[in-house]
């Protein structure tokens, strides 16, 4: 899969002469996978609205670690096909938290590009997810646009803080909110109701009956859905596929991620019902996914990207039972920690394979610079 | 309102000659309001006591955020309306605290300035109201002197962390000491017994009751007094009447940040009481305030302070039901760390209006600069 | 005390001409005192399974803020003594977070003066403490590896911060470990079962019954043991021998911590089982050695030292309170803020008696070396 990867980034870089039906199909393969910078550039001369739908598009695919808009068109699609009224929900609050970036004077080059976007469609899915209101309560518009807005306030604020050691702000400000949302309404709120949450360590009566591995399987595909609140198989394979789209290594580390999680689930004996659902793997999935784009791919990331899963399997479930207590839920706070503390790592021979922050691209394309670099070294070591 | 303070500032630049009884009278209320600077650079050349007393009265009014040692005496005034031994309790506390800054060596100009001693009254003052053995309990002095002396060790810790990023340490210490103290003691302990704290969010008798729009009116005057837990309105008009002294922009903040907190309480429908009492609103009138004398006046930061107490009145609910399950107070956790974020903001227009935490003086005072030096950049941009 | 250890150091430093027994013991002494260096430069040129076995016995000293092999030895000794099961999984503990220190390429130096081990041993200690399972329960030494392995990954991620203000990573990673595992794992589980942790200050049968003396004082010798979990006369005697080996003022700073530690749970009236055995007393003497290890002795730093045990034993009992309602162990989360805390104060006065903490060394030998400077500094403004 990494060879195909770097095909593509070669062939990428060579100019193209469109000859058959074969050369013109893989031409338009090679444009809309990666970062589609050719599309960025040409959207450069558009109008607003067509900028801002491409901002959005990258946003909702800036969720999982992506950055590619049709990535963020596909995601969108298993949303709409997972409930019109959460993709409603999730496209306001991305709105929402865009408008707040363009009020404070956010950088322009960062809004298009969809950073400030993200944390607020998050937001907005957990709102509608949590709610017991059912779809179609139109009161929820309202926490959903000050959510959204909160979002920008907070990733503008810790920005100067985490930017000191070269982090991202990445979902910390959506795990903010959406725990300080629910702790304000609470189950009995008469206007914004909402379900509770339950530890997963909590001994259930289904906890001793036989595991069904289909289910487990099938739990690890969710895991990738998990990160959109995604419950159902549909929707999750399409998001994988937008993953894929944008790099196979990274929808491999997805996979990866979300079954070490489920495993390291299954040692710690959580509810059957939080593996089959695909919540014990998510934080998983993104703790993995999360080494696999700032790291240069090789035998010692790997086992990081490995332990990160690990770390933050054990975390989440960590988590899940304290604010469980509470009745909150732990969200991706364990991912977002432990991906966090991944990126501060000292090592000598990890801090050469770690990409600067502003640089991150797609895997594939950081593993073909950094080979032609080495090439380049080791050539004018030679002579 | 500006235009007053303005007159006032421009007034107080130009030299003046003493006419008749109108012009000595506003002279006198000239020299009374804002900083009071004449009266500090007056004060270097005093005796020990007298320069401990303006740095005690001037270390009571920067609780709420001004720089003025008569308005550190109407605050004291209305303490001592409210409760005596109160007000006792914060004395001691604030020279707890002031004296373990002079112990420890730190900077004098900063200790003359009350700098070291709001933190330390604050505990005292909370420390009497969540005792449950009544007035006059003596035993108390212990842990008000203790906990007195624990802010200044932490105000002095935290300083070098946050002036890294230009914030200033306000009640962080304050918060921590408070909390750890009800934590320590607990409600059944029996030297230091206390009242517990009850979530606002929890359903109560008096919830589907006719709401009272006087008392909720009068619940926002409190708001303002409650800063320095203070319930009845007598004492909330004298604090008010003191942040005028200083600055009318703050006071018109003050109430304005109030009563939105009071609106955000509503919308959650929380308790009553907690409207009534002022509970509800004083994390808003902090969090506006924090805006108002951290930013020049402009519409962009007067919608932030509008945006700083909405997201400090929800931030409240949601910690105090948080900790209201570990019967501890959200104090003003809420107003401090939304204030802090506030002052992180990375938008260029908004940058432009930061008022460096070492220069902050009244909003007058900054706003008549601002027009000054905007006046001189275009007048030199023109030639 | 001081005098005995200034004697020491002076005559380390003078070349030896050993000629009686006498001489020879005294030279041996010497030898074994303090930190050792002579073994460490000896050691650069042995194998590697020396140098690491140097290394873990550094490590395990490091615990204590020792930095003495044969100090180290002392404890495992002592640990063996309690219950070799313990010492079995304190070993294993180390061993993994040092591998995982090598394997992840962090400084070589580092890794061999001990200081990626400590906090690995310490999860291992406690995770054996309090699993329900009972001593050569062989699953545990899963979680130990991984937990061990942890807290390298937390320790190399929390350097660069911490660092930047100049302060040690100390036990953070173990706290954090501990906690998470805890959660994780829960009193249900069925795979690694823990007994719960009761909060210090509810209310027992014991507390109206007569305090007995010569228990308590005994319990203020527990604290030191306390610090790695042991719960018996011998053990802890051992420790304190260990310490006093490395430095006398230390030693001495240990059993004054943890009486102070101790008179601050009875003010607090916890449960007499908290105070006779040393769970009340290990935070005071952590948090008064820590600033007898980072501040040169002298009465405005003994005075702080005694404040840091204060304030440590305080804290220690409203975190054991908050932790205590999720069942949760406060460990030494107390000591290690306060500790940092008190690193990082301010005052010019103590700033000068702060020693970097690149430099650390034996109270004994700082306060020679501060003691030459002065006299230097002194001849030198004369002439």
């Amino acid at each position: 899969m990494v060879s195909i990867g770097n095909m593509l980034i070669l062939e990428k870089n060579t100019p193209q002469q469109p000859e058959g039906l074969k050369q013109r199909f893989v031409s338009a393969l090679l444009y809309c996978t990666g970062e589609m910078l050719q599309l960025h550039t040409h959207m450069q001369d558009q109008l607003f609205p067509l900028q801002l739908a491409e901002g959005c598009l990258r946003g909702i695919s800036r969720v999982i670690l992506l950055n590619n808009p049709l990535s963020g068109a596909l995601i969108l699609a298993a949303l709409l096909l997972e409930s019109p009224w959460q993709a409603l929900l999730g496209m306001l609050g991305l709105l929402a938290s865009t408008f707040t970036a363009i009020i404070l004077g956010l950088d322009c080059e960062e809004v298009s590009s969809g950073i400030h976007g993200f944390n607020g469609m998050l937001v907005a899915l957990l709102m509608g997810v949590f709610s017991s209101a059912g779809d179609w309560y139109w009161w929820l518009l309202m926490p959903v646009c000050l959510g959204g807005a909160a979002t920008t306030f907070l990733s503008s604020s810790l920005a100067p803080i985490l930017n000191h050691w070269d982090l991202p702000v990445s979902v910390f400000p959506f795990n903010t909110v959406i725990v300080l949302y629910l702790a304000c309404t609470g189950v009995s709120n008469p206007y914004f109701p909402s379900h509770p949450s339950h530890p997963p360590g909590a001994p259930d009566s289904t906890n001793h009956t036989q595991l069904h591995v289909p289910q487990l399987l099938q739990g690890v595909v969710l895991g990738v859905g998990q990160i959109f609140a995604c419950e159902t198989v549909g929707p999750s394979l399409l998001i994988l596929t937008a993953v894929f789209l944008f790099s196979p290594i990274l929808a491999v580390y997805a996979l990866l991620g979300s079954g070490i999680s489920t495993m390291a689930g299954l040692s710690m004996s959580v509810q059957h019902s939080f593996l089959y659902s695909g919540l014990s793997g998510f934080n998983g999935a993104l703790g993995c996914m999360g080494v696999g784009v700032f790291y240069i791919l090789s035998w010692r990331t790997h086992l990081l990207s490995i332990a990160s899963a690990l770390l933050s399997a054990y975390t989440d479930i960590a988590l899940s039972n304290l604010l469980g207590v509470l009745g909150l839920p732990a969200s991706s706070w364990a991912a977002t920690l432990t991906g966090t503390l991944m990126l501060l790592l000292t090592g000598k021979k990890l801090k050469e394979y770690r990409i600067p922050t502003g640089k991150v691209t797609t895997p594939e394309q950081d593993l073909h610079s950094h080979k032609q670099w080495s090439a380049a070294n080791t050539s004018t070591t030679d002579v």
